[in-house]
């Protein structure tokens, strides 16, 4: 069930730069089910078990696994720690994520108190808003910082990663602040395309875009 | 610079039904932008800025709109007033879209108060949870209604949206409610694969993905 795969899987995975964004996401879900899998005590998991709980087929599961080296195990499957192992690393959660959210609203707390986030290595080290009604307030076991203090606080702090939460016209402005602090990993929640230098990565969560995806499909689905 | 269209923009879009969902989701985009150059008066824009905008290629956003018929007006770029309309149309946004939100937790909050819900005709209509110490309370101006009354409200105030906002191992479950319910498009913030018959329509937005996405990319950009 794994003969793409060679039968050793002790062989560490190689060093892969590219991998398109799909397949980061399906390996994001293969990791989720894998610990699972862990969770139950099982040893080894197929790639049709994978590919059922991820949507996709076990060819995909084989082929998306494949670059990673051999995990599989001809006739037995994929071995779970060593390949739960193996996703972590790929995914960058072997190591602690330091994180500032900016912006102190709703999506902010949601984020901040998102179990999966902690679970997952990130750690949220302090929380910004521009708002002087907000500043020096308690906020999910932070105190809101001034934003203006971002630059000064980075240069100490050194967080990896700006969770930027705040409305769509400051979006770009807390941004160019954001690559002057030198933090280079921006999740982007407000509706508008940032303009990053490179070596600043961007993840978008466009939630009217998602919304449109599903009103699209709707609309589009019974004839209108 | 917009060669590719007749410069005739009065016919309207073709009954399109399938456009893969990366292109929905730059129309959305081009939307956004859109919307910004009606308000500001203006009456055309050009390929090039909406690409500047959508952080693409102008090739792209003919190629993306060229789909819909003929909006272009040779050397003048795109009436942005017919353009909007006929996105808006497209996007399934020319209507309103009747929603409940099940998971009166925070993802939920964030979505109530997201003000882009409302101005794209998404109107909350009521919110659920199982919770008996959140049921019977006020939450983002609705009164928490019980779970198990899904199916009856739903008989009568025929919903076409629910936002799944509960926790990964009573997302199945909750989604087969649903489905019951008659309601057929579902906006997913569990981070769980659901599996739901032909006819219903399933986005899902996760949220760990998101962040993994992005931890990849940082780590492995630079060698590490």
């Amino acid at each position: 069930m794994t003969s793409n795969h060679s039968p050793s899987p002790s062989s560490g995975p190689p060093p892969i730069r590219r991998i398109a964004q799909p397949t980061v996401r399906r390996l994001s879900l293969y990791l989720r089910f894998l610990e699972d899998c862990d969770e139950r005590g099982l040893a080894t998991v197929s790639s049709q078990e994978l590919a059922r709980l991820g949507g996709t087929t076990s060819a995909q599961v084989r082929k998306d696994l494949s670059v990673f080296g051999s995990f599989g195990k001809r006739g037995l499957g994929y071995a779970v720690p060593e390949l739960t192992t193996a996703l972590r690393d790929i995914l960058g959660l072997g190591r602690e994520w330091r994180v500032v959210i900016v912006g102190a609203g709703k999506i902010g707390t949601a984020l901040a108190q998102y179990a999966g986030f902690r679970q997952r290595g990130f750690t949220i080290i302090a929380v910004y808003d521009n708002d002087p009604a907000k500043i020096g307030t308690r906020w999910a076991g932070h105190t809101v910082r001034d934003v203006a203090q971002l630059e000064a606080d980075a240069a100490r702090e050194q967080p990896a990663i700006a969770v930027l939460a705040v409305p769509a016209e400051r979006a770009q402005e807390t941004a160019d602040r954001i690559v002057r602090a030198g933090v280079t990993g921006i999740l982007n929640f407000a509706p508008a395309q940032l303009h990053v230098p490179a070596g600043v990565t961007v993840q978008t969560v466009n939630m009217a875009a998602e919304l449109e995806v599903l009103s699209y499909a709707l609309a589009n689905r019974d004839g209108g």
